[in-house]
């Protein structure tokens, strides 16, 4: 089974077949880290409820903490209004970042005048 | 005056020089909407506490709110653990998305099991 055509029809992908996707926690709205779907992530992230990404260093599926344990439990997925952008609620366990902090933006802040 | 020498040491561009911007309401956490910056728009961000973007379909220099309105004044700027992910967090002026929603996410939901 491949993505449901009527979602199939509304993504707007780039060159590469990807969609960028905006994790957020659900119930903090902190914005956890960015990554990228293809459609058949975006088909298993919809059908299990278990984050699914595509790895475009390592050209793979990545479901997220399969390995580390940091699993990201989908509570809400949104697509933006030109259907080029995802947003994904979910239930973060533990840290989001693979440097150990819990959202990937947390270590690099930049000053604002 | 170009972009902080600094700042652009770290940030990695895509195959067009673009980075993408996650574009979040500083105190209710929304999500707004997802754009993208070049090193001159990031610059010009930073240092006027204007939001603005590089608009891929028009291919110019885009300050968000200059024809609608709707600006965006930035209240915090970081890059991500890798600097390919930008994340804004904004007072936004109204409505953040052209349709008149107030965030990009708001129309089109896709259920999760």
């Amino acid at each position: 089974m491949p993505l449901d055509p009527k979602i199939a029809d509304r993504l707007k992908r780039d060159r590469d077949g990807l969609v960028p996707a905006v994790v957020q926690q659900h119930d903090t709205g902190e914005v956890l880290m960015l990554a990228w779907m293809d459609d058949e992530a975006l088909h298993r992230t919809l059908t299990t409820g278990r984050a699914t990404y595509w790895s475009r260093s390592r050209r793979a599926y990545w479901v997220k903490g399969e390995t580390s344990g940091h699993a990201q439990w989908v509570r809400h997925v949104a697509l933006d209004c030109d259907g080029d952008t995802i947003l994904l609620k979910v239930e973060q366990v533990g840290a989001a970042c693979h440097t150990g902090d819990r959202t990937c933006f947390d270590a690099d802040v930049l000053s604002v005048p």
